[in-house]
């Protein structure tokens, strides 16, 4: 729904999805993709191993850890952070292409390099992904059947400290249910496109054909 | 779809709805009604008369001069404006009531109105429905065919001027297709139950609960 509704941008908007570990921001980037064929998904490059099923190229560009330095040392990231022990990073040039061609972006990335984002992209749009309750995330945290005893402790403990990061964001989305997060973050972004500054220049191109 | 998707709020949003004579505020909220049936609409009081098809109640309290003058002596009204030699306002304790139990409500009423509200209610949220174009307007102002010659060159002039407030209000929505407008209106209401100011008390909670 949302391409239909967007008010003409100029330039697209940045989104950034954040949130807890375990809270379930792969799940809704996932499902977002599947339904807003009008978003550009950012993918991050990373030297953590993949998934069982993570393509490379799709889910993250995967790299060695000498070859991600590299890219830090060429100024080719918008932001990056090591986190639980693995490198995360976003390939500045794509993003920075895309919005500049009118389409919005989303990127999916994790507390630290939110901040750092937020430092270098003020209008972009920041959200939250809340888990319903503490209970239900650490039920995510270990029903997700990838990580340690030890790492679940760590997880947890993080993602209670980043929780406290929410106040560094502009929207925080419950994610009860993954299409309910969806449209919710659907509806930002066409909500974000009626802001009055986004707008204002239009409105002064015809008060000049008026006067 | 705006009710499923409310992240529940403790307290109702207030949605002033405005924008220039002609530009088509009453189509875009009788049509929101049809739609949203957990939006509460404000019903304002006028001295106008009532055009046909409007009934008392449901599209404005109709009021005498006399009756009006001693809603604003009593304190009555949120707001109250002259416009085009007529009184219009906003009964007070029908919006605090609603609100306070939760509910979102919405006001459409005219740019002076509203500016008069954004005093009084700092936390409203303040939409401005634009035309598609100055052109378009005046179309809609001359085909509406309730006023004189005269009265379509004022109200032409009174909505230039109008267009000029959109800088003291938060989104602007085109109303390009009631449909449309209305979908955004409900996206900007999803959008602003998801503010970080709003979901924040909650986070608080469980912070407490784990410490």
């Amino acid at each position: 729904m949302t391409s239909d509704l967007r008010q003409q941008p100029d330039r697209g908007l940045l989104i950034v999805l954040s949130g807890p570990s375990g809270v379930g921001k792969g799940t809704v980037c996932k499902a977002l993709r599947e339904v807003d064929y009008n978003l550009v998904y950012s993918v991050s490059a990373t030297t953590r191993a993949p998934r069982a099923g993570e393509i490379d190229g799709v889910n993250y560009f995967f790299k060695t850890k000498e070859q991600f330095i590299e890219m830090i040392e060429q100024n080719q990231l918008l932001e990056w952070a090591e986190y639980v022990g693995n490198y995360y990073g976003t390939p500045r040039s794509f993003v920075e292409e895309t919005l500049a061609a009118g389409q919005d972006v989303i990127l999916e990335i994790e507390v630290q390099g939110a901040l750092k984002v937020r430092q270098k992209f003020a209008e972009a749009v920041f959200i939250f992904l809340m888990p319903p309750s503490l209970v239900e995330l650490q039920n995510r945290i270990q029903t997700r059947g990838t990580d340690s005893a030890e790492s679940i402790v760590r997880r947890m403990s993080t993602a209670i400290e980043e929780l406290r990061m929410i106040e560094q964001y502009d929207y925080c989305v419950v994610n009860d249910q993954v299409e309910a997060a969806c449209a919710r973050i659907q509806a930002i972004l066409v909500a974000e496109h009626c802001r009055r500054e986004r707008v204002l220049p239009k409105i002064h191109n015809w008060m000049e054909e008026v006067h």
